[in-house]
């Protein structure tokens, strides 16, 4: 791998981090159609965990098997690919080396009766299945909210020793916040904002609507021009440390590829660092997808 | 540094500390343009935490960066920055030996149920970083108050077996407490104690009003004189242990200039040990915020 | 020291303990104006945590300076002097071998909204500091009672492990009991019995009142003549293991002289150890102060 | 105990120690009839390990019971009493709180085939036996010496974290150094120095000779005035940081009561800090050892 | 303290250390009068643990007292200090935060019978102390060789992670080396490579000679230009990473001043660091080794 000056650039943004970590998210930098970029397409399959196998998979039944995502990921150019424990044990050495893993280490279920998750994986694990990090999910908001951050305290602060990078899926859920609000532009750059507080090296947010949530930031937004997606995105990647941190965006429940593919545009426009497209590429039939995350791609490369 | 003798009657009151922490306290008492007096002006960036990016940053955009609060500290001459975790990492090489720096160990946010704050970083992390202490904040009143003081108890007797300094921001709130009481002279003067009891050796409180909260201490403050902010600022001095800790006020919501000198000179004069001001620094623009800390610390100095 | 026999006949009621503890018992007894006689006095100061600094100190402002109790304590002869740990760190290392230290390892405020403490020390801290014994205050009656018994199972056996004492206060509070109850002869005995059977060394109790609190036990307590103090001090030393253990009675509130001699006279001839004098030592000017220390030092030694 | 300016002028040179360390340095100054002025006795009985019972004790067998050698210690009025393991759990529970003790931790025999010690106990008994110190012999020059330097370092480190005192018996032996080398002048000074360099709280060390060993030596002490002990001694005390620990000698193998007599006077006017005085003292008849040790606490008060 | 370019480009390359480690040696670089030039004059007391306390102090007996040499590096505005654990421990309080501290971990003695050191400190002693490195020396070439390689390994990545920094001291010695060959520039090249590689952040060696030891690499050294000092200077900068890493040159015995600032003179035109001077120093009387020390300085300042 040649590093690339957009690429060197964000590295030395991690100063405080040992080169292991760097490694790390270097190899998910450098790695697939969009390496030397600075941008990144992640496949995550978390959801069957989330929302059980057939929600799941039932739609494209090869995705019952955990090498279909592995090869996807991989024949798709994606810079890395996350999973629980189980997922990425199933397939970590037929794939060891192709492409860079991210272990989900928090998981919830449809039937968890609070609003948190259970703690699933190691940093361990991470390591003995080669992954380039950990991933955890952080729902601000919730009542458990504070266990939730102290538990990424301890597990980042264990990933960084051993070199490994950090992810944080910062979801705002539970407590006084709204349905809508969870979704709110002030909500969203917050909880992009905390994750980065946590020690995050990416961080993973929904695209935000124009909506303000807080009373008390209603001021702090006026005259700011939120009336475009990637003026949004912009934002977001502004609450980042103004962009000192990687952030990519979940494209949320499946959708048609329109909508996909202008949240792509919006991305790259507003400055954020890419997508994780979990149910929008693994719930079409493989070729679709290819197709797809194929598009999404040349997006990023500013070919589309 | 060659030590004054104002630093080193402050350092005496540190009797059972071993040097490394002595050490990291003289660091802060020997920096800046304050060096050597005995005054600290610290600046303190958890505000994104507790109230979100835009709510503090959005008024002086380039606050967004981590590197602009390190470089501020440097360039107004101050004694010590203090942030959490993911601003620390986000400079702390750059910036290596050119201030001593303070990890927030624990932060809160706008969303938390419960009066009470998380876990973000360890005193490991302060020793990786290169921090000359931990702060954290106890919650005097709320009904989590007891897990706080247990918290603090366990981590800083770890920072001192290392050599660093322990500093206590202690904000009464929650429980029985009135908002009115939360700035009450009886109830600062209490929450300075604590800290002192825990054994901080800065504590971090609040101006306080003149009025006094508990039926119980009117008592006790009959005949006593709290009509001017220096007469109050002299009494939670001497709350902890009459002097013998370090004492620093917050400013509080960003205001005028002049109440933040006003402040700082009833600080100067009631026996203050100098001011913790974030928002009012790093929510105007640069010049203006220099302006504003050069004033600041020439009146510590005895200039203004 | 030459042993005397009567701390020679206490000491061997401690005949499971290791030497380590049984020599910081005996220095405690050993300790000052009392020394020898098997009978202590005791200052505590953790009054400022409980009610804090003004209710506690502005009566006497010289008490604000931790370094002033310490001084009163060893001027007045005392036994030991006890106190939470910033209190301790402020003239740990001035009065070194002064005189023996308790550190106070948990500590409640007077803000608290349940019915507990916070540990505020540990077995570590006593170590560093010098001190001969840790000290707990339990609440029974409590809802949390047992969960402060566990800790003090914990910490006791930590400390006995390492020659240190532990010193019990066994305050009755919270739960079913009335307020009346919480001084009722059958609750303080039964109080002192519980912190006996807990491992105590030493078992500080209030002196109880003629009232007979719980109905179960009335019947038990017919034909008892409790008519005197003293009988009711006896009866509290009798529960404590039948005088195997020490015992001694917290004077309560500051009150007038010539009570505070009649309660020290009542715990003499009832067989008690003797006193713990907070409030009514360092509320009164350090003159009128030393006065009643050296008055009730001579009514332990039966000279008054 | 009520501190004396000589004591508090030693303990200021224990800067680094926690206050426990300090209080128990303060014990062992404050105790006995030497209590306060800067002098020290030390009764030591490791003799039995080095040489066997007969050998140590057959000359007055009531030094075969343990409790005679506390009880000589006591009545002599000394500063503290040290022995190894086995002698101390022997006595430690009749006597707590009643001397100072100094646990040897390592012991060597007649019949080593090394020049070394081995460990024969820990700092956790030097706690649960209520001990002021550890003490521990290193043999500089021995071939094994680097291995007992970095026994003394681990154990000296935990004593002092956990407010013990550490006192190092240096005693050059072995390897390239004569007999009469072990107790020239250079080699004494050049061992007690080393005890100082490791750490030691107390340095014990043999009167020296005045002869010169080493070769590479010579030149320094030209012109160095030795000819009497009083200045060798002083000699001793300045290669112990100048003054700053505390340095004892050795009385060595028993001799004449004059002799005995003659050293203490020597080390008293050459600023030592006192004797360690073992066979001469357990292996005279108890009336002629405590006249032996009233003389020599007599010379040490100046009254002799 | 700002930062200034010289100091930044050498901080650089530490590009695998901690925030922590980069502040300490940041902290070295911008003390004393040499502040801010990346040039460093270290003292190093470890004399008296080598060559005995007269040998040492005897010509200087001021030196004895071990707050001299704190107090000779400040006034003389030097970069660091650097002793073994009883010189610190003597006065790291009293100078706490006045000058950084090399906690010196091993030690020899001049009646060692093997090659090797004594383990005499650790990396917790160094963080109680307030110490800003660790000092080791190895001798490549010795039998032992590999055992201090391997101590330094282990005790080099515990100060890293806790954010001190290494300093070794490597001295060729010992098994086929000749006594002219420990001097050898193909050697001294070769230990300051070891220490490199070793993990060193600041490498001493001792100033070459022109002589080449071993037969193997003289082929490489034909034609090489070693006529002067700043030459031979200039090859070991270069064999510690081509100046990637900082190198500083030991004085070696007491000589004329002239031959001192030659040798400096000769260190800075080579390229080199800076000088550790002990014996050159401390061995002079206090105004005679101030004014040696300043126009050591002014020569590195470039000024002489």
């Amino acid at each position: 791998m040649t590093m690339t000056p957009a690429v060197r650039a964000i590295l030395a943004n991690y100063e405080s981090d040992n080169p292991g970590t760097r490694a790390n998210l270097a190899r998910m930098l450098m790695q697939g159609r969009l390496g030397g970029t600075g941008k990144m397409v992640i496949l995550p399959v978390d959801q069957g965990f989330e929302h059980g196998p057939a929600r799941s998979f039932a739609v494209n039944p090869a995705g019952y098997d955990p090498h279909y995502h592995f090869q996807l990921a991989i024949d798709a150019g994606l810079s890395a690919y996350a999973a629980p424990l189980g997922m990425l044990e199933a397939g970590a050495a037929t794939f060891a080396g192709q492409i860079p893993t991210i272990l989900k280490v928090n998981s919830s279920n449809s039937w968890a009766t609070g609003v948190n998750q259970a703690l699933t994986g190691g940093v361990d694990d991470a390591l003995r299945l080669g992954c380039s990090a950990i991933g955890f999910t952080i729902y601000p908001g919730a009542d458990d909210c504070f266990d939730m951050m102290e538990e990424i305290k301890e597990m980042s602060a264990e990933a960084k020793s051993v070199g490994l990078a950090t992810v944080i899926w910062s979801y705002p859920r539970g407590g006084k916040l709204s349905k809508e609000g969870e979704l709110a532009l002030d909500v969203g750059a917050y909880a992009a904002h905390m994750a980065a507080l946590l020690g995050a090296h990416i961080i993973k947010v929904k695209l935000p609507s124009d909506h303000i949530e807080q009373k008390d930031a209603k001021k702090a937004y006026e005259g700011f021009d939120s009336s475009t997606q990637a003026k949004r995105v912009a934002h977001v990647v502004q609450s980042c440390f103004n962009g000192r941190r990687i952030v990519v965006f979940s494209g949320g429940a499946t959708k048609g590829a329109d909508a996909v593919y202008q949240d792509a545009r919006d991305i790259r426009d507003g400055g954020g660092n890419g997508s994780i497209i979990g149910r929008n590429s693994f719930q079409r039939p493989r070729d679709e997808a290819l197709a797809l995350l194929d598009k999404i791609v040349r997006i990023y490369l500013g070919q589309e």
